[in-house]
């Protein structure tokens, strides 16, 4: 199997696997129990939390840990939203967010928000002067993603939480679910007030994640309840999964430097393959995030190329999974002002630090090879 | 070890953890992926949502996968009242609920909604006519748990159900967390129209769970984002963590009324030791759920009997481990009208099938010696 679907979901890692069955099985007590068993229970929470927070970069309390990106990306937005409403109902994000984000922010417009979405380039690209000018009195957050899904496209983050330093009353929201461990990114120095993260797309578990959230910061819980993770995000710590999301943060850590390194050379081979081709429109930016290409067949629907790779065990995907079975068109694209041929007919790489070169080698020349069988067939 | 917190928590079963580990490695993929890879994750859920359907007597598309009891509770009591406020802004529910159930309503007090908590009897009962008198025109939701927490109290839920037919816009959710496997529950024949499960509390894993929610029932999602889940609950579907949970599920249903025997057994058993003993005086209504027995040991403090047991290797809690870093006061106790002394003196024994007859047995034996040290020491 060549798997190439790394932005759609991961391979847990086995020492990921082996820590969650350890932690499941051993420490199963509930952290909120008074007796030594619980205990013992809360003392691993809170090595796991000291750790996260070592390798983020934050303090321990300023970890929330959640069910995933959705929950992360659903908490900051309605939290803030619903928080601190009575200071303004306005929010800003940008065209081509995640659907997690983008839902919320629709779902707060049934309830009287009102949400200006930022329109981006032709790469993705939102510029950080269009969010200054969207800014008004009674804004109270702007989310921006730091790389986006489809594309890859690395959004000037730093420069957007450099100029909202100017609007101390504006939460800044960053979903990193796609950047975490690919690109630079600190919370404390650019002004993040609350970032995203997701356990499943660094090799850690589905159904674990963080957001994390500076200590100036109040939200209104989505989940209320027990007063767990500090009365923001109520219900029995899955400490397994927990333990498991933190093992995964801590091996993405290791060798960072040279991992990205890898991927770099592994999506240049790519780019380069693909620009040489006739049939491919590459739709991703030349300076994207490390492992993510998209890029057009035109005249071949995704569905067709990605059933004849996944015959030949290469799998690839069309746009992102959160919305792939939605209607035909990349709404994502279609923000970058591609046009209509280039919008249906995308197909996105994504790649891991678990694939290698010959992966690649051997996935451009299967690619060849059903492009020419198809026109064959339609020939 | 000698484990009675199990309202708490469960230990796994082996099965349950064996199932997880294989579907996450080897089913890994996001079943909202295009491919082949992701058809069959998708495939894989879809037999799980049967099973479970199938084992909770309901149709597949009314069982909803969420990452737990919380979040059920809270999906149901803010989902119905965001979605159906247009209809009327009043809600029911008791005052002995769980903090899941009770924080969410207060939640939703500061969002303009009114709430009306019912009050029980002196055995944590409610008595539906009570409810009945309750229901206002503006009334869209009535929550009543099915067996309570702390006491075991089994609510009347089949004729609160029965009464609320002939108020067809009214929603019925009943958290039966507690209740699940342990006493019998039909959401269709008792005219249940969202029912929350959790995983962790029958054996499988902590991040688990679902909300039933009967087909003509919509809410206003907690996670917006991609349609997974029928478009009520987005997220990538933490299918490893489902399977674990449908898994849980099956063995739960198998030889049940052996194995509720086996907990009425040892139910009895402690009821009979701790009757017999003058320092105890018994919380709990005789006729409760077979696993959970509460006592106050009036004089000491229950941390006090709970470490010196614990050093014993046998874990019991105070009222329930959600509230349990709460001010010492069982607010369910309270509601109960019990005396101050017996409020904030209360123990919980609760059972799981694993448990045996000698574990109880040992555990008498060594609560009679752990208050007759803390007497000598206080004497």
């Amino acid at each position: 199997m060549i798997y190439l679907d790394n932005s759609a979901t991961t391979h847990p890692h086995y020492e990921v696997l082996e820590s969650f069955q350890k932690v499941a099985d051993q420490y199963f007590a509930n952290p909120s129990s008074v007796h030594r068993f619980g205990s013992e229970a809360e003392r691993l929470l809170g090595r796991s939390r000291k750790q996260a927070a070592q390798l983020l970069n934050v303090d321990p309390q300023e970890v929330v840990f959640t069910s995933g990106g959705t929950e992360g990306n659903n908490m900051a937005i309605k939290g803030i939203a619903l928080q601190h409403q009575s200071r303004g109902k306005h929010l800003v994000t940008t065209m081509i967010e995640h659907p997690s984000v983008m839902e919320a922010f629709k779902a707060l417009e049934t309830l009287g928000f009102e949400v200006t979405y930022i329109n981006v380039d032709q790469n993705g690209k939102v510029n950080p002067e269009d969010i200054n000018q969207a800014l008004r009195d009674d804004t109270i957050l702007v989310s921006v993603m730091s790389v986006n899904n489809e594309l890859g496209t690395i959004q000037p983050v730093k420069k957007i939480g450099e100029l909202l330093k100017a609007h101390p009353k504006v939460f800044f929201h960053v979903d990193h679910v796609q950047g975490l461990g690919k690109i630079d990114l600190s919370v404390k120095d650019w002004g993040i007030d609350l970032c995203t993260l997701s356990g499943h797309k660094i090799h850690g578990l589905k159904g674990t994640g963080a957001l994390l959230m500076q200590k100036h910061v109040s939200v209104f819980p989505l989940l209320h309840g027990g007063s767990q993770e500090s009365e923001v995000r109520a219900g029995t710590e899955n400490l397994p999964g927990t333990v498991a999301f933190v093992k995964a943060l801590r091996l993405l850590h290791e060798d960072r430097k040279q991992k990205v390194n890898h991927l770099s050379r592994m999506r240049a081979m790519v780019w380069e393959g693909l620009m040489h081709r006739d049939y491919c429109k590459i739709n991703s930016p030349e300076d994207g995030a490390p492992h993510i290409i998209n890029f057009s067949i035109p005249g071949y629907k995704p569905e067709v190329i990605i059933h004849a790779l996944g015959e030949e065990g290469i799998f690839i995907s069309t746009k992102s999974a959160c919305s792939s079975k939605q209607p035909d068109v990349s709404a994502v694209l279609k923000a970058c002002n591609l046009d209509y041929e280039r919008t249906t007919s995308a197909l996105r790489v994504s790649l891991s630090t678990k694939n290698e070169i010959n992966e690649i080698e051997l996935f451009l020349k299967q690619l060849d090879q059903t492009v020419e069988n198809l026109q064959a067939t339609m020939g």
